[in-house]
């Protein structure tokens, strides 16, 4: 690397380059001159949270995100007491790190259970008890809407509106909405939907991937490097700046042909793509 | 096969059963009493557009679609006029076949270009084109929107209502617009939407395909067998009577699970499923 300075408002996302521990990725990110990066649970509780906290922070580096909480559809009362336990725990994780916000998404729909309607009022059920626990915490909730695709089996709110709809029940300094223009970029709706969420103070963050066919078995490792696919991610982007985001801006792959390359020629490609495609 | 009527609406997609030949269609669905038939382009051309016409009604079978004109989307002259060109043949093979309605799929986006509103401005302006040809044959159009994940390679309309407000455009007798459960079953606007399609006279085809995860690599094959997924058929189908709706309910499965067995078995299996989950 050659230590120049990263663009300012680059984060990345653990998972983009998920073959990093975390001193890997703090001394990766410090090494490229990337202020920030989105961290998921699993690897931070493997590594510990206060360890991973005590390290992100001594090397200067923003948590824009913690991904994730959610999954708050079980059509029982013991499946949605354990997600709620899940999801307090995780605002703890999130306060401890200091993270931007802690990304929600919503969950799909319990087996043999049709009803996209009555899930999307179970995540708002759920969240009547978590926003109280989070503000405890002063840590804020963003909302992810995935793509339609993901509706059934991970996440029944499909569009920045319908994340927007939920959100809005509760105060925009404790509920806010997550912009990824992998899972948003086919919906005409997106600019107006966006501008809402700025007006609303609601924009908790921004990600960004590509997107790029054909889909994987699973559809869920498919995701594009930047400038791979058709997203127009600079207008993603401004159109996000548009509507008054100032936060970081964060790359989230997911790609085993990330995975197989060697870090940080992989982060040094990622800063390239953002600088072509984004700033 | 008993010999007894199938449900009196019931179409059989032929896609379904690709494994059939014309012939074995016709036979078949004779035999299991099923009343209407889906055609696609390819096969009644590889077998001969009159010839199939013959035999379709020779066995009083009706024709309730053919499929599949469209891709309309290309962003040069020459393949747009390529694009008309064989669309009206499609238009001429529609008349031959007496079929309710040709349906149109927009196309995707151009390799390189991820201009989603200029690709849907181009299916209107082709459709300004192609209407009054279709017109002249006596030919409904209809626009079909693909689910979201198609959006880059197969259809940049994704929404019924984005296929409404294109079909509005033009006379509700030219341009209608087909619902497809598979592509629409997410979408909170779907009742609202079939419910504006019926009032202005546009509901031109109802299809049905199950929704079942995980997605099969390229996603385009992963269509379950009615009732082995997440989709509420029978609310689909009754949202589309309610808005008035009293045309053939068209059973559309892309499943090469379903194309490995005998036809008749398959068809059976549709017959009961339909009656279980749709009727």
């Amino acid at each position: 690397m050659t230590g120049a300075k990263a663009p300012a408002r680059l984060s990345l996302n653990q998972e983009t380059i998920r073959q990093w521990s975390l001193p890997d990725l703090v001394a990766g990110c410090t090494a490229a001159g990337v202020g920030a990066v989105g961290l998921w649970r699993e690897p931070v509780r493997g590594f510990g949270v206060r360890e991973t906290a005590k390290l992100v922070s001594g090397a200067g580096l923003r948590v824009s995100s913690l991904c994730r909480g959610g999954f708050f559809t079980a059509a029982d009362p013991a499946g949605r007491a354990a997600a709620l336990q899940d999801n307090r725990r995780a605002v703890e994780e999130a306060a401890e790190l200091g993270a931007d916000v802690l990304v929600l998404v919503a969950g799909g729909l319990p087996a043999g259970d049709g009803d996209l309607v009555g899930a999307r009022r179970r995540v708002v059920d759920v969240l009547g008890d978590l926003a109280p626990w989070a503000a405890g915490f002063g840590v804020r909730l963003g909302i992810e809407p995935l793509h339609p695709m993901f509706a059934s089996d991970r996440c029944v709110v499909s569009t920045l509106g319908q994340a927007l709809d939920i959100a809005e029940e509760f105060p925009a300094e404790r509920v806010g909405v997550v912009a990824d223009s992998y899972h948003l970029w086919w919906d005409e709706r997106l600019s107006g939907d966006l501008r809402r969420a700025g007006a609303g103070g609601r924009l908790a963050s921004v990600q960004l991937a590509d997107w790029v066919t054909p889909l994987p078995e699973g559809a869920l490792l498919g995701r594009g490097q930047l400038g791979d696919g058709c997203v127009d991610l600079r207008g993603f982007r401004q159109l996000a700046d548009a509507a008054g985001y100032r936060g970081p801006v964060e790359v989230e792959i997911f790609h085993p042909g990330l995975w197989a390359r060697d870090g940080s020629e992989v982060l040094k490609e990622v800063v390239e793509r953002y600088r072509r495609h984004v700033e």
